[in-house]
C-alpha cells in the first residue's frame, strides 16, 4: 500500500493548486477509533493524540503529532518534517498555521460526501478555539474538491489492484452458477462465497452481514439486509450483489439468475422484457458517459429508459465510485433528490471507477438488476466487468 | 454480542433521566465508512444512507433509515418502531423530533471524549438545516454524560469477557518470559505474541502495527511504535506493551523484564528501585480509588510520587478506561493538561475498568513500567490483572 500513498501524496499540490486552495488540513485523534476517511489517503497506520496532517500547495508535508506517535510515524518513511508535543497542540499547530499564512484552508467537512467529513464536531471546535484570535478560521473551506480529486482519479496501480478485484468476483460468480439448485437456501449460497473468497486469503468488499447480499424470489428482503433461510424456488428470479476486497481495492457486482419452472426452456417474457430493458439501459449510460457531463444527466437517461418502459423507478442512484471502499464518495450518478445534496452536479471526471446498477422490481417474480463496473477515460468509458449480456437460467 | 447490546439499550431510559435528557439522538450514513463510535452500543450492523437512532427518558426507541436498510434493522431483532424514507429523511426525522418535543436533546459532539463525537461537521450541519425552523437546535447538548455512563458502567457479561481477555493476555505473558533469550529481536517477540493471539482465534486489542509493542534497551522507540530488529542485550530492560480481543471486549498490560549482565544475579540497583518505586505507585493510586474521586486525584499520586523518589515525569495519563475499546473514552486517570479538556475533573464511577500504567525512563537502561487493569467497585476497586511484584529476569 505504501506505492499507493507515495502516489497520492504526489498529487496533492497538484489538486491544490488546480483547487485554488493553499492548504489542506486533517486534524484527527485515536483514529483506531474514530477514523477520518481522508487518513487512508496518505497514511498506512493510525495516530493517537490531537494530531494534524497538513499539506500546502507548494508541496510541504508537515504532520503534528503526540510525542509518543512520532516514531511510528517516522517510521512510514513518508514524513520527514514531524512536529510533536505533550501537553497541548495548541502552539504548534497555531505557529505552523501561522508560519504558512494560508489565504484558503480546506478541512474535511461536507454534508454531502462522507469521504470529505471526517472532522467530527468537537474536534472542529478544539481547532476553532486553537485558532480564536486569527484570521483563519474564516478561511476555512470544504475538502471536498481535493478529496474527491484524490480518490477519484485512480493510479495505474489503483485501477490493476481494482481490475483483479472484478476478475476475482466474476470468477466467483461463474462458481455460483455451477452450484446453484433450486431449494438451496440465501444463507447457503452466502456460505458457498464466503467459502471461496476465504480460500483466496480476501476479504468481501463490504461488512461480511450483507456481503454477499443474496435475495430469492419475490418475497426478498430489500437491499442492504442479510441473506435469510428462504429458498430458491422455480419460476422466480434470484440476484446477488458482491465483491471482493484486494490488496486494499474493492469490487461490487450484481448479478441475475432465474430459476425456470417445469417444462419451460426460457424466462417468462415479463422477466426477459425487464432483463433486456435494464441491460439497453446500462449500454445508454454508459455510451453518454465521459469526462464533464454531470452524474445526474448519466442516471437520467437509465432511469427514464426504465420508466418508458412501463416498469417502476428504483429508489436510489444509477452508480457510485468504487475504491478503497464500494461506495468511495463524490460524484455520484445519482437523481436530483434532497439527500444527495450538490453531488448531481458534480462533474465527472477521467480515471473515476463507477458501478451502473439500475433494478426492476418485478411482482410476481422478484428484482432484476445487474451492476456492471466502468472507468472513466478521456472521451467515455471502458468496462472493468464484464457485462452481463444474458439471463442465467437455472433448471 | 446481541445480549450485550441489549443490556446497554435496556439501560438508557435510567441514563437519561440520571443526566436530565429528554432524548438521545446519534445521526450518522455510511457507518462501514465513518462509524460513531456510538453505534456499536446499541446496533451490531450498519446503515448506509442518513440514520437516526433515538432513544428517550421514557423508554421510546426509534430507527430511522433509508428504505433499503429498514429490513436488516429489522433482522436484528432490537427495534420495532423503524421509520424510513427514500428521497430525503426532512420530514419524517423532523416530524419525529416535533412529536417527542424533548426540551433537552443529547447529541454525539465533545471536544473531550472521542468515544462522545461521533457526529461530524457536515452531518451537524444537515442535522441543523432540517431542524432550522424549530426551537430543537437550541436544545442540544453533548451526549458525553450518557455515553461515558453507558460505556463505563459494565454490565456482568462485559467484565466477565474483559477478564477473560486479560487471563489470556497473562497467559501469553508467560509464554513470552519462557521464550525470551538475548539476542532475539523486538520483531522475532512480537511474532511469537501474534502467533499466540492467531492459535487462540482471537484478534490483537489494538493495531498489530504497534500491538503488541515490543520495546528493547535503552535505544527503544517511544510506545505506540512498531516493533524493530532491535535486539534485546544483557544489562538492558525490555518492556511490551500488549492485550487482545475477546468477544468484543480488550485487555491492556504492559510487564517489564530485566536482561542479566554476565555474572550478574539481580538487576542493578536503579533499574530495580524504578520497578519497586512503580510498583508502589500503582498500589497507592490503586487504594485510593473509590467512585466519587475525580481523575486528577488518583493521577496526582502516582506521578508525585515518582517524581519525589527522584525519577522524571512520564508523558501521558495514568490510566485509561479499557471495554470495547482500548482507549474506552472518559473518564480517565490524567494530569490537568490542556490536551485532555474537562476529563480531569470527571468523576470516578462503579463499574468502570481502569488501567494503571505510569512509566520511569532510565537513561542507561531503558524504561520500566507496568500497566495494571482494575475495576472500580462500590467502595473502592478489584485487580483484574495480577499485578506485577517482581521484575522478570532473563539470563
Amino acid at each position: 500500500m505504501l506505492e499507493i500513498i507515495k502516489e497520492k501524496i504526489a498529487q496533492i499540490p497538484e489538486i491544490l493548486k488546480e483547487r485554488d486552495l493553499d492548504l489542506w488540513l486533517t486534524f484527527v485523534r485515536e483514529s483506531d477509533t474514530m477514523k477520518d476517511p481522508a487518513l487512508d489517503i496518505f497514511i498506512d497506520r493510525g495516530v493517537t493524540w490531537q494530531s494534524a496532517f497538513i499539506f500546502t500547495k507548494d508541496g510541504q508535508k508537515i504532520v503534528i503529532v503526540g510525542s509518543l506517535d512520532a516514531e511510528n510515524i517516522k517510521d512510514s518513511g513518508l514524513y520527514t518534517d514531524i512536529r510533536t508535543y505533550v501537553s497541548s497542540i495548541r502552539d504548534v499547530l497555531k505557529n505552523t498555521i501561522q508560519e504558512i499564512n494560508p489565504q484558503k484552508i480546506a478541512i474535511n467537512k461536507s454534508s454531502n460526501d462522507v469521504m470529505s467529513d471526517g472532522l467530527t464536531c468537537g474536534m472542529f471546535e478544539t481547532l476553532s478555539d486553537i485558532l480564536k484570535d486569527t484570521p483563519f478560521i474564516s478561511r476555512f473551506t470544504s475538502s471536498e474538491p481535493v478529496i474527491n480529486a484524490l480518490r477519484g482519479r485512480k493510479s495505474k496501480t489503483e485501477l490493476e489492484r481494482i481490475k483483479r478485484a472484478v476478475e476475482i468476483t466474476e470468477e466467483i460468480y461463474a462458481q455460483v452458477t455451477s452450484h446453484l439448485k433450486v431449494g438451496m437456501s440465501e444463507k447457503e449460497v452466502a456460505a458457498f462465497i464466503l467459502d471461496e473468497v476465504e480460500k483466496r486469503g480476501l476479504t468481501t468488499a463490504w461488512d461480511r452481514h450483507h456481503c454477499p447480499g443474496v435475495f430469492a424470489t419475490v418475497e426478498a428482503a430489500a437491499a442492504h439486509a442479510s441473506p435469510s433461510d428462504r429458498q430458491m424456488t422455480k419460476g422466480s428470479v434470484m440476484h446477488i450483489d458482491f465483491g471482493v476486497k484486494y490488496q486494499g481495492y474493492c469490487s461490487d457486482i450484481q448479478r441475475t439468475w432465474y430459476f425456470l419452472n417445469d417444462g419451460e426452456t426460457k424466462a417468462p417474457e415479463t422477466v426477459q422484457k425487464a432483463f433486456d430493458t435494464l441491460k439497453d439501459a446500462i449500454m445508454m449510460s454508459f455510451n453518454a458517459i465521459k469526462p464533464g457531463v454531470e452524474g445526474r444527466v448519466i442516471d437520467k437517461i437509465s432511469r427514464d429508459y426504465i420508466i418508458e418502459n412501463g416498469f417502476g423507478d428504483y429508489p436510489h442512484a444509477l452508480g457510485h465510485q468504487v475504491g478503497r471502499s464500494t461506495h468511495d464518495g463524490a460524484g455520484l450518478l445519482c437523481p436530483e433528490w434532497e439527500r444527495y445534496g450538490t453531488l448531481p452536479y458534480l462533474k465527472i471526471e477521467k480515471g473515476q471507477v463507477y458501478t451502473l446498477e439500475p433494478r426492476i422490481s418485478l411482482d410476481d417474480y422478484g428484482v432484476v438488476t445487474m451492476e456492471e463496473m466502468i472507468c472513466v477515460t478521456e472521451n467515455g468509458a471502458e468496462y472493468l466487468s464484464n457485462p452481463q449480456l444474458e439471463l442465467i437460467l437455472i433448471k
